[in-house]
């Protein structure tokens, strides 16, 4: 390739300059070693032609990594994987439970309202450890590039504080944390309101260090959605039994996870093998 | 008109028993003598047919009113009136204040962001009485069937308390007040967190005594958007003179009114004269 400067199109229309470290920084979530990200975006940058788009681009990386390792070409779907989740955002809170618990919080769904000092409110997720009562807001959005903004914020602060009002009264238990967490992203306000009444906030790539797609790639913690050939009545019972994630199918025989699926022994060895390359990171 | 019962169609589709004393409920809303209501719901009542819209009824009351009193013709249109100040919102907002300085508030639309304890927020009206000072969200709503909703009402508490916050580190004013004032109406969850919040909500129909309609009906608050015949680039310079009220026209001699307006002597001594039948309840 040439150092002259490649102009391509976002999906927003914007046009701006490709950049090979972009590509470089977005495999690397991948789960491949140094050698083979360098090997990758190499590859890539010698096929992204002028006025190409990054869906486009997108494709040509997922079809360098599978020429590497296969697992990594899932890995590197998460974003859409999270967005097969939606519509009604069930299942997220669901995804978001079970991460919860891979990292040790006893965490569930309430299954009722629970009643704060004024009104009746639906909590998506609580999590206990280590004593402490954690509120969760668990913000599904269709779109990657939609925001939780300031008011979804503020109006999580004032559900927050009026079941601690709630609890004062004996009518729930105490919370003691606040957290939201999404898929997408927080607004700028969104984030300082968050940062500066202790609201912690959890997003697609906030906090920078501990976003969700660390939380995610650092446990291995890959939805079964990221399994784009399950089908959506897979899924769905796969939902229906709690289990949400590839790491989950593992602890299951075949035998059993085909009786679940009601399928045949070879869909549920597939599905075990499958979700096993998923989350293995070592290079095949 | 026989006693038969007569079905009618409202904007909802739905079908209901046409009721005359729901006319009646409304026409008082005019303005006019008790006995001016028995007549006029009276003529309405032989009108209406079986399948009538309550589209239909609404034009057969304006029909009657008018024959009755011309200014109660404007009065009952008072819904659409307030319809009118949108969609940007801005015009409600400069409404809201309008009502509040006639109700003897010192209020104003403050031009600059407030400072809260953790971001700036947009203050839409601030109102000033007996030393106390009052934050108001002035929710413009562009269906009359809207609702302002809990998540509305949790996200405006936030931000009260988050300038009450910013009061104490000395980046505000302090507040004492938090107020909702809506053309549309409140959800019950909304309505029961504003309560039991001490948030002072103000509706179409809410409080029931001192509802946002009887606020105008009873001190003859009306808009300049109640006249029809006012175009939207007049209602507009009116509005850039904070001119917002019926009311605040009869402060006016007519050659000032016709600079202002660029127009002629005549339309502003027409509009003078409109603006005074409106605001005169006396029967014509």
């Amino acid at each position: 390739m040439s150092n002259a400067i490649i102009k391509i199109k976002k999906s927003s229309g914007e046009i701006v300059n490709f950049d090979i470290h972009k590509v470089e920084r977005s495999i690397r979530r991948a789960g491949i070693t140094g050698s083979q990200v360098k090997f990758i975006s190499k590859q890539v940058a010698n096929q992204v032609r002028e006025g190409m788009t990054t869906k486009e681009i997108y494709r040509i990386v997922k079809n360098e990594l599978k020429k590497v390792n296969v697992g990594s070409v899932y890995r590197y779907d998460l974003k859409n994987a999270l967005l097969r989740l939606g519509p009604a955002g069930y299942k997220f809170e669901k995804y978001v439970a079970s991460i919860l618990k891979a990292y040790r919080y006893d965490a569930y769904n309430p299954e009722y309202d629970l009643q704060g000092a004024c009104v009746g409110h639906e909590v998506d997720v609580i999590a206990e450890r280590d004593g402490r009562r954690i509120f969760i807001e668990a913000k599904f959005r269709n779109d990657f590039f939609d925001f939780v903004n300031l008011k979804d914020t503020m109006a999580t602060w004032t559900r927050f504080l009026d079941l601690v009002d709630g609890a004062s009264l004996g009518k729930c238990e105490h919370f003691d944390e606040c957290w939201i967490i999404t898929n997408a992203r927080f607004s700028d306000r969104a984030e300082k309101l968050g940062v500066c009444k202790g609201i912690h906030l959890v997003g697609w790539n906030f906090p920078k260090e501990a976003s969700f797609g660390h939380m995610v790639d650092n446990a291995l913690l890959y939805p079964l959605t990221i399994i784009n050939d399950l089908t959506d009545n897979e899924l769905d019972i796969l939902a229906s039994k709690d289990i949400m994630l590839c790491k989950e199918v593992l602890e299951y025989e075949a035998v059993d996870l085909a009786e679940i699926l009601g399928a045949d022994l070879q869909r549920a060895e597939w599905l075990i093998e499958t979700a096993k390359k998923i989350t293995t990171k070592t290079p095949a």
